[in-house]
């Protein structure tokens, strides 16, 4: 088992559930629910994780074949469950890759690289949660 | 489809892999990758948004209960597959709660309905990842 760090609870004494993350490689993050949360709750981290893991491959293969990607942004939208536990039910990524003469046919492979073969948060949720990712491509 | 905002690329000119998430409550959280990475990597905040998930349920049945806690914290370690994708296989959760005279069972039972029956990300995980979620009670 290697050694992640922890969450700690900072708001012990009153009525919030603010969490601050503090990793093993330092980096530190915040995790709240509720009202007048300080930060995005897990469900909204879920999905950015995965989003920014499939992003990355995307952007990291584009990058290795030369290919000058000028901005990218991923619009994230799920379905959940009526009842607990609320599990996403469904998910739709759509990365809006911006670049010059990006060829689409290179854009689709690295998405498909992603999703099939490399990211790591995606192969760690249930297959059964449906994942739908597709891309539009931005000159510029 | 409920939308929950965008990641946006916040490196695009240089060669890291920096996104900054904007999700459609306002709030916002950083993802990145490799070195001199400027905020965790996706897979760090897939581990980050479960422990908060648990512990944030184990909070609020006890505080309904009326029992004080006065500090919680997340042990986080994991295992993930040598070869890609890279998938969680294993993750651990410790959950150190202290609090003045808390009753063991009523803090099983908590983590136990987190696990079972409320946490959103643990059921949108892969029922093949094997999650251990123990606690130990500390009197303060």
């Amino acid at each position: 088992m290697i050694d992640y760090g922890a969450i700690r609870l900072d708001t012990a004494g009153g009525t919030g559930f603010r969490f601050g993350a503090r990793f093993a490689s330092g980096h530190e993050a915040t995790y709240d629910s509720g009202a007048g949360a300080a930060g995005p709750n897990p469900v909204e981290h879920l999905l950015g994780a995965l989003a920014a893991c499939e992003a990355m491959d995307v952007v990291g293969i584009l990058r290795k074949k030369r290919l000058e990607v000028t901005a990218y942004e991923v619009l994230m939208s799920g379905e959940r469950a009526p009842e607990a536990p609320r599990r996403f039910t469904a998910v739709e990524l759509v990365h809006r890759v911006t670049g010059r003469d990006l060829p689409p046919a290179a854009v689709a492979e690295a998405l498909r690289l992603s999703e099939e073969k490399y990211c790591s948060v995606r192969h760690s949720l249930d297959p059964a949660l449906r994942v739908t990712s597709r891309f539009e491509l931005v000159q510029g």
